[in-house]
């Protein structure tokens, strides 16, 4: 049971947003900008390591919605986004985002832990300022979202089928148009749990 | 020397900020209705769990510039947002702010560290839903902003004046006249280093 009042059967960090739209607008606009903005990084690598960043925080909600949404990007690949959440050093992907995941998760244990070599091994691998920049406010973001979510116990469905309906959901139409719902009277959650 | 090319001088999160002004944008948006919002946590309440989660996170600029804050709106009273840091248990705060410090401390360490008894206490203490809620999330996003200071390695001031001088600004204005500014070409950051 959540730590307070939250509408029924509303999963993971939707309860919560539905709660306070008013803090919900903003944590949307981030996400879509980070997520899914103009950027030389594609949206299924920020959205491993939104994954990544997520299950080194032990988040199932985060770690399964967001992963939903990196497989779907990658034509269904689930098992690259286990690897990578197992060891991302040895999955196949590129060096790039090896080294951008090295970054992500310094981040996610603490921002001083970031060193300059991390960075320089990110820029050997052809990173530059904005994705390195990106790469560290993806990772501290995700360590808020996920406290978000779990901090206020939030209830997390265990049923894939409804994390890869939503991957879908939201690759396709955006983290604002959940927003959006949220705001618009009645209530109408972007992510139902598939009764 | 920051991780990335920032602007010269610009202290702490406001040259990333700069440097990114579409997640800015987003960012201070939050910020404003967290910290700033009509809520029936005082604003000073809401910059003192800021800057005990910001000295847990050992983010010197974060802790400085809403420490700041706190002080300007608390007449000035240095030595309480002191004494919160050290030993918020001994301050001389309210029993309420004292129990949701707690709840903020365990967001802090990791979501899944705030329990049922934590809110309890904060419940007993007269601490609503919302305040609760809002806790959680202030707690969870300063684990957001410091993270973004220190992964990216920006500079922070030692000048205690410019955190006083700014922490007035922040006070008065807000934090998304800050955007605003930074925004608007050519950039002039709300805060400079007292040059």
């Amino acid at each position: 049971m959540a730590h307070i009042r939250l509408p029924e059967g509303i999963p993971g960090i939707l309860g919560p947003m539905t709660f306070s739209p008013e803090t919900a607008k903003p944590l949307n606009a981030l996400a879509e900008v980070l997520l899914r903005g103009p950027n030389s990084l594609s949206p299924a690598d920020r959205e491993m390591i939104a994954t990544y960043v997520s299950s080194q925080n032990d988040c199932y909600f985060c770690q399964h919605a967001h992963g939903a949404v990196a497989a779907y990007r990658l034509n269904g690949n689930e098992k690259l986004v286990n690897d990578v959440k197992l060891n991302f050093e040895g999955a196949a992907i590129s060096g790039k985002l090896k080294s951008l995941l090295a970054i992500a998760g310094k981040t996610q244990k603490g921002g001083k832990q970031v060193t300059a070599g991390d960075v320089a091994r990110a820029r050997q691998e052809g990173a530059t300022d904005k994705e390195i920049h990106d790469t560290v406010l993806i990772a501290a973001a995700f360590c808020m979202f996920n406290r978000y979510v779990d901090g206020l116990a939030t209830w997390a469905p265990t049923d894939r089928e409804m994390y890869r309906e939503n991957g879908k959901r939201l690759a396709e139409l955006g983290y604002v148009a959940s927003t959006d719902n949220l705001l618009a009277p009645p209530n109408a959650p972007s992510m139902d749990h598939g009764k």
